[in-house]
């Protein structure tokens, strides 16, 4: 089957679909794009942590043990930081810090964050098209028990504790979906788009915030398949479970399906769940959505594919 | 004997008699004045490279082997740049990249770098008085063979190939000094002013060329005293051997004392080399100036309060 399939991804989960994507399909038969909602600057630094994530699934660089970040990472520089009085509550990998400088110099030389993925996704070898949602800022914030925070103030200073009660993409309204989004959400070709398994709240619906990028999926003739990041009532990682509840949402996989009702053809919940109650327009599917060996990804991945088109 | 002493320096032959100074004196009897000259900024970072040789020698973190830097260094943030297709010309180690990262940061937070500095030592436990020469920029560039290089492209990129001509210390007849740098130079109870063993062209006359400071060590009735940085006919590190050559100047200790002729009361030269013909209206004196070891630091130390005292 041919066609050009465009997936939606946060961080961690979401890299890992695109991961399987990425060994399902040829690399020019797949676009990705990526939240950049919680992006932040951290000691001057421009930190893409989605970006990273996608990038480090694609080039194998990913740590699989801790979840995030560089495999074989080292911590002289935090070390020497806390030595320094330095601010040490985000974790910077020797590594992983790469990253964060050459893009931050990059950026501050006026090149777009689009232009710099692609630079470092063709330092790395990645030959599958890595974008970021815009070239313009959007910043995740939540209105919590303890007021406004930034998301990384909340997902990792704050570990998630603060109760949510809300959410805004600040920036969103203005911002520009980046032209190669729209480009590859109207190519003839679609195949499918696929909304990943991550979090609803943080990482997809800040792009579908994005003018233009919502749009285009309600308009595109293509299906759109998304993923279940609850399984069992839990989020494999991250607070979308935690969030779903402060929010009063009933944490289930039927819970994200509705949410993106209007949106979506077909909803992948997990295999080990009970069969999805009907939700009109969607059709509901089960699959083994946990992903920890790369055959489990490209296992999840055909399972997707064959979902778009209608087997 | 008491009074206070300060040192001019550059960065790590200064240092390490910086260092000695140190073990010699009671902190509040010294205070350091670093050469900024050739400060610069690289991947978006402000690196003082002098700064921070004065910062570890007297922290006891300079890697003594290498001769710059940190002990114990790791290079994975270089390894991990590179493979980005980053500039690898010049080496961040992991925990010197801490001080770049909290030094820039702080500057872009409109901290000026003389409160980074002190924040710096402070956290390093570093009681000694450690002032840039200006909080403004000055930057030393070379006219070579090559063209006007900057200094950290001669030094370290082109690895001082280029046949100097001439030199010049951009920004510096706009810098002001120090206010501190200037009241330390006017001390009542200024016992020293100690230009230590540093290139003179690029490490020492960048702090001359700041407004006052060349005044302030002519006004002076506290003696001043500078030690060769030249040990028969050769720079023990670094191009200053070269650099005289390349200018026309004898190699010597004694073509060293004679361009701080007017400046200088004392100057000292090294043990192993033949007593210096005299020079009018400045000492000459002899001394073991290698400072391999911390005694060896503290015997050079020793060795110039006691001219300074006139013993």
């Amino acid at each position: 089957m041919s066609g050009h399939v465009v997936a939606l991804s946060g961080g961690v989960g979401g890299a890992k679909l695109v991961h399987g994507l990425s060994l399902a399909l040829a690399p020019e038969q797949l676009t990705v794009v990526v939240n950049t909602g919680d992006d932040f600057r951290h000691l001057g630094l421009h930190i893409s942590p989605d970006i990273d994530s996608v990038v480090y699934a694609l080039s194998g660089l990913s740590d699989a043990v801790r979840g995030w970040g560089r495999r074989d990472e080292s911590w002289a520089f935090m070390a020497a930081l806390n030595g320094l009085g330095g601010e040490g509550w985000f974790q910077l990998g020797d590594t992983d810090l790469a990253m964060h400088v050459e893009r931050s110099w990059r950026l501050a030389q006026g090149e777009t964050l689009s232009a710099v993925t692609a630079r470092l996704c063709q330092a790395l070898g990645i030959a599958v098209r890595v974008l970021p949602m815009s070239d313009d800022a959007v910043r995740t914030r939540l209105l919590t028990d303890a007021g406004w925070l930034d998301f990384q103030d909340y997902f990792v200073r704050r570990q998630c504790q603060p109760v949510v009660r809300e959410l805004e993409f600040a920036g969103a309204g203005a911002a520009h979906a980046l032209p190669e989004v729209l480009a590859a959400l109207t190519r003839a070709d679609l195949r499918a788009v696929v909304i990943c398994p991550s979090n609803p709240f943080v990482s997809v619906e800040p792009i579908l915030a994005v003018p233009g990028i919502r749009a285009a999926l309600t308009a595109t003739t293509a299906p759109v398949i998304a993923v279940t990041p609850i399984i069992g009532g839990k989020a494999l990682k991250g607070p979308a479970a935690k969030m779903m509840a402060e929010l009063g949402l009933e944490v289930t996989g039927s819970a994200v399906a509705q949410r993106y009702a209007g949106l979506i053809d077909v909803f992948i919940s997990d295999a080990s769940d009970a069969p999805l109650a009907a939700i009109d327009g969607v059709r509901t599917l089960r699959a083994p959505t946990l992903m920890s060996t790369n055959e489990d990804r490209v296992g999840l991945a055909r399972a997707v594919l064959a979902a778009a088109d209608g087997r």
